[in-house]
């Protein structure tokens, strides 16, 4: 039995959607135990819609929902205790939950796991994982926008993360992992990326495999099971693939519809493209994976359909199965033993300066 | 007439797709002249093979080639003055030719330009700007990887730079510029990005628009007709949409190989695949254009064959046929007139360290 947490107000479409994700996730994983929070009014009647989810759920009647606009402190400030999402992470800081989905407000959701949840031992800040279809299969992307900038030492951390990530969702006994940079010659790329190098080269741990430096068109060729860059690149590098692969989808769907030779081809085809778009599909890969707390807390996109959340419950239930977190935080602690300085402490101070 | 100097020698495919791609360009604009630069050898014989551009040209005979793996610094100390690739650059310092034009290794293209052409007058430090293919034509993208970080001042600069460039190339009056930025709530985006957006809104220009931050997903659908950025996160981005468009189009290709009913298909439709190919070609909107030198010098993708490579004179041809340097030049006097202390000086020395 896996119990997931679930804020049901959070998502461009709230509870309806929420709960109908719910219920698919639940046709497939029969042992998904659901526990839900949110306003009383507005799930009940849903609720009673999915009489298999109800049969399968725990509902608990909260006071607050964050709105998507609101301010990461000010939803902090009004929703500590009380709030839906608050409620769904505490779940899982008080072992009601084995893990929290939301596809509430990114910003608040952060900030509340932050504190709610408190950082993990070894681990200095926290990293958003993003699951990235590549022409492999799939790849693991962090940090995609959790915090801007990362020191040496945090980028080994969260290599050791998205490794134990990857172990945890593909199955794979030592990921191959690649540090995100740029190629072009006369940049030499970041002090903080080569000493993050050196020091991945120097300690060989047991969960992963050091590829080295990577560039931004080796994230889509699969090049590396796990890509690691701070989160104002990462997030960067995320959006702007989004953009792309809608791009080319927009740019393909006009062009089928211009000629009558096109839209015949397009008939005769369609499989085919329904294919690409389900693989290209970010609501097949939904799901950002808040790592580096002492919890799991995955945010869902908030314009995901019920198949979106329904994928990103599956990325929860699939973390739970593999223990994600147990394996997570071994690694780090082998990783911190075996080298008890961090090296780059005295960098900590200007970079927090940035954010 | 325009005249375009030509480092013959670089490329991965060297003067026989350098001159087939000059062949290209001259049939389209009969009036370019070429100078071209590289070893006897290996360059007269191919020339001989093309009797029309043999005739629009000047060949000039080199003693060095600079080899594509070749760092930067070694490039500089063995390349000065005596290689095709120093010489074509010079070629426009001395006044020769009016844009120099190379497909070899980008450092050292950029050390030599920056050596041998200086940097214009008011800016500190050059860009690579890209031509983005977008869902409504086309955009300028800058800094893709000339240098590592940017201050405030220098992301100002960018931004006249790439509006200068965007008038010249796009014949637009007043581009529309956006700075990339993250846009999850709880990271509030880098401080000199938001200081560079505060003087762009206080100190209106006459040659751009600024609509304040954009996204990553934003480039594709061609939100702002210039998006700025600086290096490492510009290169990431270029990188991550070239991968991204190419798994897709290799995704489609297996799809459409798959069935027979996708093979018929894909005959129907080979039409408008070709033509969204040919949008999304990084051959069709290839240069990296190097900006902030006293001089032009346009950098076509290694890469390339000849119709890349002509691509990238015709981006040469209309930039000075549009007087884009005279454009730029003029807006950076009319803004460091209208604001003659640059805001965020005492941040560079720390930014030079990064590199």
């Amino acid at each position: 039995m896996i119990r997931i947490s679930i804020d049901a107000m959070g998502g461009d479409f709230g509870p309806e959607t929420v709960l109908a994700g719910a219920a698919i996730a639940l046709e497939r994983h029969p042992d998904i135990r659901f526990v839900i929070y949110g306003l009383a009014e507005q799930v009940e009647p849903v609720l009673a819609r999915h009489p298999k989810l109800q049969a399968a759920s725990t509902f608990h009647a909260s006071e607050i929902a964050i709105r998507m606009d609101e301010k990461p402190s000010q939803a902090l400030r009004n929703g500590r205790g009380k709030s839906s999402m608050w409620q769904a992470i505490e779940a899982v800081r008080d072992g009601a939950a084995d893990v929290c989905v939301s596809a509430g407000n990114t910003g608040a959701l952060m900030a509340m796991s932050k504190f709610c949840l408190r950082m993990m031992a070894n681990v200095e800040r926290p990293a958003i994982a993003a699951i990235w279809p590549t022409l492999r299969g799939e790849s693991i992307v962090l940090d995609v926008g959790a915090t801007i900038g990362a020191n040496a030492q945090q980028l080994v951390d969260y290599s050791v993360m998205g490794a134990g990530m990857a172990r945890a969702l593909f199955e794979i006994k030592r990921p191959t992992v690649g540090l995100l940079n740029v190629g072009v010659e006369e940049v030499k790329g970041l002090d903080e990326i080569r000493e993050a190098g050196q020091i991945l080269r120097d300690v060989p741990l047991a969960g992963l495999e050091y590829s080295g430096f990577v560039e931004g068109n080796d994230i889509g060729k699969g090049t590396v099971d796990v890509v690691v860059t701070e989160g104002f690149s990462g997030n960067i590098a995320l959006k702007t693939a989004e953009g792309t692969a809608r791009q080319m989808a927009d740019l393909l769907r006009a062009a089928m519809s211009r000629t009558l030779m096109a839209k015949i081809g397009y008939l005769f085809a369609k499989g085919a493209f329904d294919r690409v778009r389900e693989k290209m599909d970010p609501r097949k890969v939904n799901g950002g994976v808040f790592l580096g707390l002492n919890g799991v807390v995955i945010k869902s996109h908030g314009g995901a359909d019920a198949e979106g959340f329904a994928a990103a419950l599956e990325v929860a239930y699939d973390m739970v199965r593999n223990e994600l977190l147990k394996k997570i935080s071994a690694d780090l602690s082998q990783f911190h033993e075996s080298r008890p300085l961090a090296a780059t402490v005295e960098g900590d101070a200007e970079i927090e300066d940035q954010q």
